[in-house]
């Protein structure tokens, strides 16, 4: 079928599409290079079934051009800013590249009557449960990020375009992703930190920070298995791995796959890395297991898999 | 205190307003006159205390200036496309005039340190939960209006913008509110019907769709209410009666006051009047009657007297 994968130059979406044309897909990747790169998807230059539009989503009469042309059958959505600490100083970033991207596509596959939608979601919908068990009817949600706020926007507007418009659509909410192609991040932060200076790394926060980390393969396996047959309405699912990895653990892990030693980890104290930063959670995953899915890596095996990668 | 009532000139907002300057406050109106109108505050001109701006809330440097020269203490926010039936044909409008005023005047709020927030939201964010009794913490949210999407997108920025700014939040979610210098909406259609044809009355859907309303002066005697000494944080409630008024019997009530007789009731059929309606609902007030507060008027006697109003 012919898809867009919107945001295909991020990491996700450049791993998405990867898989999409393996499958035989035709693909039209839609970016604006805010945060995906041309390095992603360089190797995809000149492919049969690959077409690529320089573009931002934020501009929707650019976009209904595209729909018009392409006539698309499936949409997956990967567009937003994941930057959370960017937009911690300026929200207008997530206004423009979650929210209003979110809206534009909606809008055109409702003007354009492209009827299947994939969405990425995120933990931070849910604010900071303290340690609470999370599962897909959690409540009450109360992102405490700029960045969890206007995902939980779009999934508002989902439901609604979902309904009105006869749409079937898939949402993952999904925790921190890792592997190749990532740009940002804890991992990366250390990586370039210590090639700095390989004898301290300053942690911020206390490093008892918890939380799963999926691997970008698990994640793109998961969406290409349940991307198909969607029912009408919504199909939500959390996505992740029941394991986590505290910030200390992704230090040590960082500084043996560095061949380092005799590091000395300078904590910035505090229960949290930055505000607007959920510190611990537990995500239930009771439904996509009974779904007939599991997480290939462990959080641990998938943080180990993603620095050898960065490396 | 100095507070900015934005969508002032609107339903809802007017009445603050008198409830307001009845207070002793100095209150200053935005309204576009989009949905509001000059008549609703037009009692208002030359009044001390009161100040005004004609202004649409999505132009941000617009509203940045306000905020710069005015130096809030409270921003209650009123505005809002309001008119579901409307956005149902153009989302957009729902995008710019429900969600976009909303970040607009948030960012401000962070940006000149604003910190007491009033939001107006709707029972439309819970969806349509088929009879289910709905709390604050219902879920899935699952919003079929885009109304209801855009609500729960703000309710989602209000999350973010209040623990990262230190604000403290007042949010009521209500069902339909009525009463004096209403605009749209049932009871309005109705009277203006039976004033065309007074032997006649169209009516949508089955008559059945029963919803509880809640009289504006009660909402505003809530607000007014619950404004004061609030806890840093969001303070959300459902606001309501109990009770709730069948569509048919609305139509009786209109008929009555009217003084009509031999009114044939023709129904176009089908569980929801329109697409994006939520036909029957049970609303949950036991958080704001543990607090202390109950409506004043049944649902019916909120009918009642608004069809006095508008007639």
């Amino acid at each position: 079928m012919k898809v867009l994968v919107a945001g295909g130059a991020g990491f996700i979406g450049s791993n998405l599409i990867d898989a999409l044309l393996a499958e035989g897909h035709e693909v039209v990747c839609i970016d604006n290079y805010c945060i995906g790169t041309r390095a992603n998807i360089a190797h995809l230059k000149g492919a049969p079934r690959f077409g690529l539009y320089e573009q931002d989503l934020t501009d929707l009469d650019a976009l209904k051009r595209v729909f018009e042309r392409e006539q698309f059958e499936f949409v997956f959505h990967m567009a937003a800013n994941s930057d959370i600490q960017a937009s911690a100083k300026n929200p207008l970033v997530e206004y423009k590249n979650t929210y209003t991207t979110t809206f534009n596509l909606l809008e055109c596959m409702r003007l354009y009557s492209v009827k299947n939608l994939f969405f990425c979601s995120t933990s931070a919908v849910y604010g900071d449960a303290m340690g609470a068990q999370v599962d897909e009817n959690y409540a009450p949600m109360r992102p405490i990020s700029y960045y969890g706020a206007c995902k939980l926007g779009c999934e508002g507007l989902i439901s609604a375009f979902t309904y009105m418009n006869g749409l079937r659509t898939l949402i993952f909410r999904f925790p921190n992703v890792i592997g190749p192609r990532l740009t940002h991040g804890v991992i990366y932060d250390f990586v370039r930190k210590l090639r700095a200076d390989p004898h301290h790394l300053e942690i911020l926060g206390d490093g008892t920070q918890c939380k799963p980390y999926l691997h970008v393969y698990d994640l793109v396996e998961c969406i290409m298995r349940f991307k198909n047959d969607l029912p009408q309405g919504i199909t939500l699912y959390n996505v992740g791995d029941e394991t986590a990895t505290s910030v200390t653990r992704i230090a040590e892990i960082v500084v043996e796959k560095m061949g380092l030693s005799d590091v000395e980890f300078q904590y910035t104290g505090g229960r949290g890395g930055w505000k607007g930063d959920v510190p611990v959670f537990h995500y239930a995953l009771d439904r996509i297991h009974a779904a007939g899915w599991r997480a290939g890596m462990s959080s641990d095996e998938a943080v180990a898999k993603t620095v050898e990668a960065v490396l």
